[in-house]
């Protein structure tokens, strides 16, 4: 069954790419995408298989039943765009101003739906079931995956996959690692209010600048006293909100910032010691504060068995179009298909996708764009895995 | 002669007032002043006197020559008004909107123009002559006296008297003080540039956020380690802009700040300081800076014996209006009399203006006001100090 | 009387030298000065005054009573010497190791008890009591005069008088304030004690180094932020305990430190700010902290009424030796005649003693000298102010 | 060959432990080692191996030779002590006040000693050499290893392997891990230099403790920010040396501190950005610094195919003893066998000698222990390994 498979999705490369320049140039942003949740289902309107729309939202979940009895497979593919002006110049470029599918999510949804339609043509010749998750809302926390998990698209779930492409891995290279792959993530928001006053008496205010400054400053001896030096957490203050008059000493000023952490240990002991750090300031210099502290992305941490059987029938299938199969850093960004690997034993892995003369932007970039011959590979190594899995 | 101005002034006190209500009305923002400065010429129009406008900008100066040999007193009132909307509700509140008269300018005006005048039908019983500084643009550096002085006001002159109305000093106090009386001043602002990136790597990225808190942590040493314990100085951030995205490392943030001195040696360290530490930061954290730094108003400096002299005037004087005469301690903020005082021998007095139940505003509030029997206990002050220095 | 009292005064300078150079030759510390105090009651022996010992530790307090009816001035001089090593290579150095006068008590002990003398001598001739205050253990906190103020010293005493000859200004100059005149001090100790641990696992301790230098760094703002910029502070941490070994996490350090103010109100705001850091520090840094804070000597505030007498009187005296009356600025260091000060009206006054080539070197230095003639000035100033004040 | 190696070895486990208690009660510091060495050397002496003492100081190297064509492996042991008062109440416990065995070494020494008493005895059964390194100095940097090659001790060596024993690791367990397994190491020692003075007088002065305190804070950002959050790195100031007077501005401070890094790259941006923020903080705040900066030990690296052929060669062995074998995490800790590491493919790895009861202590802690039995299950180890290594 394999071999027929990966033959036919040869066959359909061309649509694979038209479906993903279309969804390129119709980008919606995260928990926006009514048109691309409309289009995914319209694909699967006349397929065998059953669609449920509006699940957690925007999601989509078609599941393909072999009829026979054997496990269940979730493959995941997300569809949400982002808040950039494209500049690539393309063709196909964005028709939504200032949205932009920079990303690679339209890629993801493309092999995924040419995947499915095969999928469901050759439905008898494997056993169990795939669950195809169309999943909004990947880039903005909360994020798309919490919804449809609570809306059931897990129930009778065994195992979860998940790809994404990559504008900085050449193509033809697939990467791989178990254990924790990608950081989980926390944002806050802190207002630190003083007292107002006049710059010549600064003993008749209370100076929030100069507080919230201290914060930043005693806010890195986490990082560096707190954290076991072989665990990973990082801390930014990415806004400083405190303008005001030169000589008008500040009330309130507003920080908001995002940490990093790679387990859930390091995750709560940062959350824990910035609140211990702002109860404290709030008694050396008498300000007060007003904290929103949100968990948002866990760490994905990928099953060590069934990543080894990802590496394992990825390495077999020696597909032509694939040259390397690395086990891979950590990386650093977040990604809440976190959450479905929190509830099932799960993978994520990483598709080489760098245009073919080795010029690249990274994700979320104006002039972002994919090798689209990745996603044929795309399609192809996740086929394999369906394979290998529904036939044993 | 002493008391016939005094006694001509009392008859015309209603029309102190009636002035101070016209100007009250219709304030305009420093170094806009144009029909203020359109209705004190007019005023000046048809008296004996010689009068240049235009002076470094909107600045009128009135010469009144006894027409014998003597010293030559100026004496200032400004004029200008501040971007505040008023909130007293009084009848002849501003017609302005967002621009108000809470300093008591109009006050000064009104008090000078009506002094002006009864010194002109007075004239040939003094010696030397009086020069009338109506200086506008006092709020806001560079200040309207620097360009009067450029323009010559000073030239002939001997001496400078000036008042500020005290809303926060009761009515009938007048107070003054030798030596350095108000701060100097100087504004700052600088951008701090790293270099912008992802919250979670931040060794790809310089945190200019962190090295602008260590910077303002650092300011304060200049303050507690760096300046004599017995020296007035302070320093002052006012404002902070590095407004971003939470999760986005901020390539460039911008600090301004204030500075206050009571000596021109500790304005200059400061100064000094404030480079060498950006320098240092700029060493230590990698960053670049680029520094607008700008001494505006000096330090106010009234001459010893000149306020020997008004002390004495003031206290012989004996004015039934007048309840106690002091001397006071320095103040806080910053004007820009102070560079008629580099210049010349001068004395800047304080009059109490608080109204008379008690219930004040401080200067630069939306619902300041003055008692306006102040009005003519100023009057007064100056004429009897015109008076005893003319004539001697 | 005065012209007599300064006459015999003239006549015994060669025993006031030889007095002080006996004195220097054997210095004392605070606390322990008993062969001086043997020495001074020794001078009253046979003398016709009323002598204490062992007033409040080693003071000694000779009442000298007109036996006629009248106010009672004290006038007070102290005789501990410091922990130096005198480096002067006079003829009469320092003859015990490590210890000498480099502060002057020597002279003010020395011109104290001729002064005495003569005025036992000439005791009919003045009305009212004169109580001469031998004051030990000035340089060290808590210092002497509490002491001697537990013990009575100040009883039916209506005012009181010091003097510290000054080797940084001129002999033949003598300077006076009214007011706040030497500051007021404060001192403490902290142990700051995190938890110890190797330097490769700083998670597993608490950095007390770390934490302390925070504290230290935070301090700064109590200066820069909380005091009004008019008034006058300092906090010096002078000692920072803290020697371990370079790759052993120092669990507990110990900081000393100095805090001068100019006004009590300055002084409290110092030690409730300093308490609210480290509340502070606690909560921030999980440490914990044992705090020490003494505040000895008060500011030094001289009396208005007492100094204009002590100046108008000086003045009138138009002694020859004397070139110079001036009212001199604030002085940074601390006085235990703080103490009388608080309890009566009181008057500390500065006499030039400059050695006569104009080298010098400040006080507590180990080449510190005074010129010699000075003491006979000093003798001659404060009988005079005694003839004036005893005659009233 | 390997089994009556390791029967022979079960038999001297007697004269393993009677070594090592010989050796405890006599310990020897860092470099100081000269009975330990005479004590080696002697055990050498009627061997048929040949030997050379003096190796890079107290180092010996027994050669074994088979006689035959083979490759070349170095086993090493450490045999230096620790300037620690043993409080274990051992009955062999060091005769040598303050300095004991708290790391093991003497159980390093005693099980190498009579494993290679047994290769010689056996050597006509392997082929190549096997080469005793007996090292001296691991404690203490520079260390033992560095000059031991510089001597040639490395000469001809193909491979090297090394064992310790861990008391936080229970008896019975064996842990490896290939690439970077100990951290590298740095220390530094940098005198701060402002200028001294009196604590009511800041401004004279220039408190070295406070720039001290703010290069302390500034230095938690070198890992904040300046690492990449996955790699490993750590800094600790262990020691600050600023005692002094409460009241005296300190003139100069020493700090000294420990890096950890856990590749070549983080440590030389360590050391890079500790010599940028002091040039900074020079410039700052005015003062001088002197720094000593010594990188000592390197990243001790495994090298992944000599650790597969360890861990691969331990679990075909299947020694009773041992009842566990597994991949561990990286360790704090540096160790200067990572010299023979840069130079050979080497790998260093861990056999547990937690007491039998449990309870244990921490290597370098007064009351540290070891199980005895760990010594037997060392010299297996290390047999099996020279056997398959020398018989392949």
């Amino acid at each position: 069954m394999k071999q027929e498979l990966l033959e036919k999705l040869t066959q359909k490369q061309e649509r694979i790419i038209e479906i993903r320049r279309y969804l390129h140039a119709h980008p919606e942003l995260s928990f926006q995408e009514e048109n691309t949740a409309k289009y995914i289902a319209a694909f699967y309107a006349d397929k065998a298989c059953d669609v449920q729309t509006n699940v957690g939202g925007h999601g989509i979940v078609a599941t393909i039943d072999s009829g026979k009895p054997g496990r269940t497979l979730a493959i995941r593919a997300d569809f949400d765009a982002l808040p950039i002006q494209e500049e690539t110049g393309l063709p196909f470029a964005s028709q939504n101003f200032g949205v932009m599918h920079a990303c690679g999510h339209d890629g993801h949804t493309a092999y995924m739906l040419i995947l499915a339609e095969t999928l469901i043509e050759m439905k008898d010749q494997f056993t169990g079931k795939v669950v195809v998750l169309h999943q909004p809302a990947e880039e903005t926390p909360p994020g798309g995956a919490i919804g449809m998990i609570r809306d059931g698209c897990l129930d009778g779930v065994d195992h979860v996959l998940g790809i994404h492409v990559m504008s900085t891995m050449p193509t033809g290279e697939i990467a791989y690692r178990e254990g924790a792959i990608q950081t989980g993530r926390a944002s806050f928001k802190v207002k630190i209010t003083g007292r107002g006053g006049h710059g010549s008496s600064p003993h008749m205010a209370n100076d929030a600048i100069v507080a919230a400054s201290e914060f930043i400053v005693a806010l890195q001896t986490i990082i560096s006293r707190r954290l076991n030096p072989f665990d990973v957490g990082s801390i930014t203050v990415g806004s400083f909100d405190g303008k005001g008059s030169f000589n008008v000493i500040k009330d309130a000023v507003v920080l908001e910032g995002d940490v990093r952490a790679m387990t859930e240990a390091t995750r709560t002991l940062i959350e824990k010691e910035i609140r211990r750090l702002l109860d404290g300031l709030a008694v050396m210099f008498g300000i007060t504060y007003d904290l929103d502290y949100e968990n948002d992305y866990p760490v994905l941490v990928n099953d060590v068995a069934l990543t080894e059987f990802v590496a394992k029938a990825l390495q077999e299938a020696a597909m032509d179009e694939v040259t390397t199969i690395t086990r891979c850093e950590p990386q650093p960004p977040s990604e809440d298909f976190a959450y479905y690997a929190k509830e099932r034993p799960s993978c994520f892995f990483y598709v080489g996708a760098m245009p073919a003369d080795g010029i690249f932007y990274p994700h979320h970039h104006p002039k972002f764009d994919i090798n689209e011959a990745s996603l044929l590979i795309a399609a192809k190594a996740m086929g394999t895995l369906v394979a290998d899995y529904t036939q044993k």
